[in-house]
């Protein structure tokens, strides 16, 4: 079977109506993210971040794959329960709400912001609501007035080890087109110049050729446990908003440059051993103080596979081949779950679910099911520029 | 060999040389923690629980096995640290700090006020210096104030889904037995009374016997992740804080009460198919929030062995006997470091090594070498008897 086969058949025959079957809240609206093996809702709790995820995710298949109603539907249910539960009174959105939308856990950082910016930005457009859109700007405005001091009264840091963090302009090079359509085009020219220069020239240290997850406020590295820490996922999943940065701008420097971070960090992250990504590594090889270090995670392994495959549409690059190869045969023989639907999430070193939820407060509609459409998409062309 | 001579033989001839060799900051005070499997220093930050522990223990030493000059001095340059640049404005213990003293994370929670009160405390029998004993009061007088909110500022939950936590009390039926030579004999009293009431009445269930982390405030059970959750070390290193009161209120109601629960936690907790006790548990067997939930960690195994042994002595009874078999048999072949000495931290289930930290944020001076003190001291009055 052709990839594009393979990543549109597990998206439509096996993901997407995994969780359209399991995840709705019929009573109070939004979606139940905690989900067991077999897709039977453990527990209530609403995790703001995955509400926003799987509201844009089904608005982004109604706006890129077809205009069916039902997941339209499925989009305003978290729409609604995120515009009417969401924010507190200084409009920043909690972290976590009960069923009913009584918020539990308070605004604590800005990333619920930006994935319930994403998601009203791709309803309004796939309802041309203007007032949809000028939610998402505002929001999305919001996160910017925000980032100096993301945590805000939580932060627990006292200043005396200021340090930058890589995961802002990272998400803030994906939101902002994500957002194209309701923002000023100078003013999403002028982020993307910062996210670019942010995450090429100073998260990406020449050398190593690594992404660092913390630096100094003057770009330089810091020798802690943070400023150690590498998250090989996490630069794999920025490489491919920088090459999507990169087609749009037609800039083939950026594409080469973030194809040779996709073959470091998998050569530095990819286990000898046993196979897969590691989780976290410290850069200098200390030993690290994430316990879950090891673990292979779900959307570690989508992330590389997206990023492979793209950096093999604009570079036709070997040595990318190779990777995408042993990346796909690590991740389909080891995470999708043929008994019960969906994807394992949590592995340990050897390869084995020790978890074996298929939602819960961090895996959620979104990682799953966006690789799957960006691969069969990516795949589509790849194979199309082929036959001809 | 006699398990008081293995346990006193790694006190003195491994663990104690370790820390006394590797440990010691001589430029600024106060201790490393940071050690790799060799006991070379790799990170220099100062963790505010780990000062206060490695203060507390050699000053423990010195008073309760022998008044040797080198274990009054490792004590003192914690004590003159902490002191120096322990705490903020208000008087609270920040959680850690740069090597030269300087704060980096700000006082978020009450513990490393709890472990620096139990280090003034000792520090302050061994040297009788009264303004020592005024100081651990002081800290024991401010913990209490804060014990409704112990996060201050930093609590991110709402007070939608209000929880008591099991710590507090747990660790405040320790303290109040380490401070009570500064302490009013009434206040002793009244904090334990408290502290039993709640550990084996409120945390404790009647028909799992288990000890729950989070109940809600009226006692009953709340069903969510922090709800569900069982850390059977932390319930079993519990249980002997309650056999030493039991023991010095000669309550045999409550000896053979924490005897019940030691079996109950060790049969929920314990792994058939590896061996070993897990990290966390979820009390209704749901996919549980924590990603080392299923790794084997030292101090669970220790706290587990010194349980045993107390209930052991007090009870005499056969399925503790064969409980600490079992656990001593596991621990004593997986967690020491033969090579290099001093014991390993961190296990995946299957009983590896997955991060050979000697010492890290996390683990230092205290659990390895409390439990050895514990359990030696228990054997020997064990085998006295026997030989009677």
């Amino acid at each position: 079977m052709k990839y594009s086969k393979v990543y549109k058949s597990a998206l439509f025959g096996d993901v997407i109506p995994f969780w359209e079957t399991h995840s709705v809240d019929k009573r109070n609206g939004g979606y139940f993210t905690c989900l067991n093996r077999e897709g039977k809702v453990y527990d209530h709790d609403k995790f703001v971040w995955l509400q926003g995820r799987q509201a844009w995710l089904f608005s982004m298949l109604y706006n890129s794959v077809e205009q069916k109603q039902d997941w339209l539907d499925m989009a305003k249910t978290g729409i609604d329960f995120l515009r009417k539960f969401g924010r507190d009174g200084h409009g920043n959105f909690y972290f976590s709400l009960t069923r009913e939308g009584n918020p539990l856990v308070q605004p604590y950082n800005i990333f619920s912001d930006c994935f319930a910016a994403m998601a009203f930005s791709q309803y309004a457009k796939a309802t041309d609501d203007e007032e949809m859109g000028n939610l998402a700007r505002q929001i999305y405005n919001n996160i910017l007035s925000r980032r100096e001091q993301p945590k805000g009264p939580y932060e627990k840091a006292t200043g005396n080890r200021p340090l930058k963090n890589f995961a802002l302009p990272m998400i803030l090079s994906n939101l902002v087109l994500e957002l194209e359509h309701v923002l000023d085009p100078k003013e999403v020219e002028t982020t993307i110049d910062i996210c670019v220069d942010e995450v090429m020239e100073v998260f990406l240290r020449e050398g190593s050729n690594l992404i660092y997850e913390y630096v100094n406020p003057d770009g330089s590295l810091n020798n802690s446990f943070e400023g150690r820490l590498i998250n090989p996922g996490h630069g794999l999943e920025a490489m491919w908003f920088i090459m999507d940065i990169g087609v749009r701008r037609n800039d083939l420097g950026l594409i080469q440059k973030a194809k040779q971070t996709i073959l470091s960090l998998l050569d530095f992250g990819w286990d000898e051993q046993y196979g897969g990504i590691f989780y976290f590594k410290d850069a200098m090889g200390y030993p690290p103080q994430q316990l879950e270090h090891d673990q292979k995670l779900w959307w570690v392994h989508l992330e590389a596979l997206v990023a492979l495959a793209k950096a093999y549409e604009q570079t036709g690059c070997d040595k990318i081949w190779q990777w995408y190869e042993k990346v796909h045969e690590y991740t389909w023989s080891h995470f999708p779950d043929p008994e019960n639907g969906e994807w394992f999430g949590y592995l340990n070193r050897q390869g084995e679910p020790h978890i074996t939820l298929k939602g819960g407060k961090w895996k959620g509609c979104f990682h799953v099911p966006r690789a799957l459409y960006q691969c069969w998409k990516t795949f589509e062309r790849i194979e199309n520029k082929e036959n001809k």
